[in-house]
């Protein structure tokens, strides 16, 4: 191993370094002196933090961290030939992209949680790795804590996924729990998500699902092992939801969620969407309330499969980091890596072919007639009503509808003929319904 | 890599012998030939199944399985020299013990499924594969098609487990589901899991906790790093829950379900044990309906983890088989291997000193006085009642309490002297309860 690992009292010596210390990487440096020696005890291994890059060193107090580790260069770190492996935590494009090229080059493996960059530049950084012949593990970026990634690349990797299902935004599933549960409208769920730290100012990139569809993008990748970058997924966000889909949902047997959804036809083509969803509250992923996430994993032999847990979060973030590290250093040692194999080109099934179940919330006048109108629409597109209720409005009526199965252009077209009709006044939400056909 | 992989066309052949082509070996032999491309492309090994023991040929019908694979010789492909791997699906003690040390001496990695031989001999076969350098792997062996091992041993290998609470045994939650939502008596639930193939027509390892303690053996072992057998695992079974409890149960806001625990408590002392238990509707537990399977982690750093899935069936278990198979394949050619490391001596604490919040169902005289008598009993042990509810028998009362977290030892205390009350009549269930204290 040359001077990679030398024997310093107890077993071989990893010397890492971290690049960025903040929300994830205080907690991590705190987990490997806390666990050090229990790490040692179970691997062999010694990992020991070497130094620490940081992009201001007067920040950071010397109470969390050991100041002297501290530096401002972090392509100081990617070439130190004394440091054996790097944990980017920088985020972002770049210069993430850049050090963790250099890093790969160099031999040096890397952890990171880097879900933005992973959804964008994937299959080019695992192509790196593999030519560098070192490891480039990611857990953290999807899911945070929850081991999700090496359960996809290792326990199913015979297994022939279908569906994978995924609560992993836990900022919206906080809104929709809170409006689910207290009733709250929208604007107060995410005003109190804010209050609590969950939800940002500018909330965009949680709410409309873009947060969700990095990390739908990352899960396609693994379980199909075909490129989907975050420009290939579909998104649509929680903020059209309302009071009146909430009740309705739960008056039926359904909660609303947030599913980041990556699909595999049998003719091999892949669906990667994120959009909010009616889910019977007998399904598991119906249980997952507020911030906590979960994957739903479907495969030919081994049937549903769920993982839950904390999402987000410095310290479990963390924990997935470590875990990685060690599995890291433990192949460096052993000479080996893990690979994510070639990805292959993802031939990207159009919405517009997949099916699905519908809600669909209508506003009508309510006069005689109307009703034989609507469902002369869903018929002329071969649309498949499964149920209706109707609620009076005064002057109006609403009509909601849950469909069969239908293909979505089959569901555009309805809608777009109901907007044509006079008697309807406006078309509110329209959500897919997750069901045993589907 | 000498005899052991061999160019054939595509890539490196990896032979497997299989002992045993029932429920599990049957699927598995399936899976490796209809997943065997895609396992090529993604790992670059092609998996071939070499020889396959089984006890009678004529049993075996040619549409299942190719008949020329057939043997009656199991040490045959122990000891062939062109059998590169063996998957173990004999099951029971022996001979499965023997073979699996054969194998592991001839260098042979060994993939298996038999949690009884693991939860009797785990320590010894663990130091043998290590002792040979190649891996033993056991993810079939708990909660089936889950995979709930290699999370343990690679992903949170860092972390410090505090606690897992399983539901490992499907043919149980079956039949506490049945109770709970058809209001089943006990003897009908479990005729009709028995009807479904669930349960066998001794169903005493299943409801009296001994498959589900022999699964919290090995999950003990791995999350804890010490050797916990069978034998160490307390077991108080389902036959006593009664509709009454059920009942009570719903409208207190749990659900009974029957759980493995392996807890390690701040002194590093290990409890394993399993028992019905009330858990929270609000828990992740409580939604885990049927015969499915979940584990739920704790740990220090990572917060809650739940891996939910089916526990038994013939093809999920040959998933978590398969899974394990291209692991050792992949380990093998790389000259690597997996390892348990060294198994501590467990230092198990006595049910005795452990704490829980208990439900007690205490059937009375419906006379003046006797609630305080009762409560003074409580009081004497220092057991503190959180909740009450009294429920009139015509001459008789019934009186369920919670009580807060108490030491196991107090509690029996508390039962004992209830007893010689002569106002207790009966004592029904004792039942701990799952909450946010525990």
């Amino acid at each position: 191993m040359g001077s990679v690992t030398s024997e310093l009292g107890g077993g071989p010596v990893v010397r890492v370094g971290v690049l960025g210390c903040g929300n994830v990487g205080a907690p991590l440096i705190e987990l490997i002196s806390s666990q050090g020696a229990a790490i040692e005890a179970r691997t062999g291994l010694r990992l020991e933090v070497t130094r620490v890059a940081v992009r201001d060193i007067a920040k950071h107090r010397p109470a969390a961290i050991d100041t002297s580790l501290l530096t401002t260069d972090a392509d100081g770190i990617v070439n130190d030939p004394d440091i054996d492996l790097v944990v980017e935590l920088i985020g972002g494009i770049d210069p993430a992209r850049a050090r963790i090229h250099s890093s790969l080059k160099a031999g040096k493996p890397v952890v990171t949680g880097n879900k933005e960059l992973l959804a964008k530049c994937g299959a080019e950084l695992f192509q790196a790795a593999e030519g560098a012949g070192v490891d480039l593990l990611f857990e953290a970026a999807v899911a945070g804590g929850i081991p999700i990634i090496r359960p996809l690349r290792e326990s199913l990797v015979g297994e022939r996924i279908t569906r994978v299902m995924g609560i992993v935004n836990g900022t919206t599933n906080y809104i929709l729990t809170r409006m689910t549960e207290a009733g709250a409208s929208y604007a107060d769920a995410l005003a109190e998500a804010q209050e609590l730290g969950y939800a940002e100012a500018d909330p965009t990139a949680d709410v409309e699902g873009y947060d969700a569809g990095a990390k739908a993008a990352i899960i396609a990748s693994i379980a199909f092992g075909a490129s989907v970058v975050a420009d290939d997924v579909h998104h649509e966000g929680i903020s059209g939801i309302t009071e009146v889909d909430i009740d309705f949902a739960k008056r039926m047997g359904f909660v609303i969620k947030l599913l980041a959804v990556a699909e595999q036809t049998d003719v091999g083509a892949i669906c990667v969407r994120v959009h909010p969803a009616m889910v019977p509250l007998e399904h598991p992923l119906a249980a997952v309330r507020e911030s906590f996430n979960a994957v739903f994993v479907e495969g030919a032999a081994v049937g549903a499969l769920m993982f839950y847990g904390r999402g987000a979060g410095g310290s479990p973030t963390a924990s997935a980091i470590l875990g990685d590290l060690i599995d890291a250093a433990l192949n460096r040692h052993k000479g080996s890596h893990a690979s994510v194999g070639q990805l292959a080109t993802a031939v990207l099934r159009p919405l517009d072919e997949v099916e699905s179940a519908y809600y669909l919330n209508v506003e009508v006048l309510d006069r005689p007639g109307v009703l034989a109108q609507v469902a002369g629409v869903f018929g002329n597109h071969a649309v498949s009503i499964r149920s209706m209720e109707q609620e009076g409005l005064g002057d109006e009526a609403r009509l909601i509808f849950i469909t069969h199965r239908a293909r979505g252009a089959a569901v555009q077209a309805t809608l777009a003929d109901l907007r044509a009709l006079e008697a309807v006044d406006r078309i509110g939400s329209v959500l897919r319904v997750v069901n045993d056909e589907a």
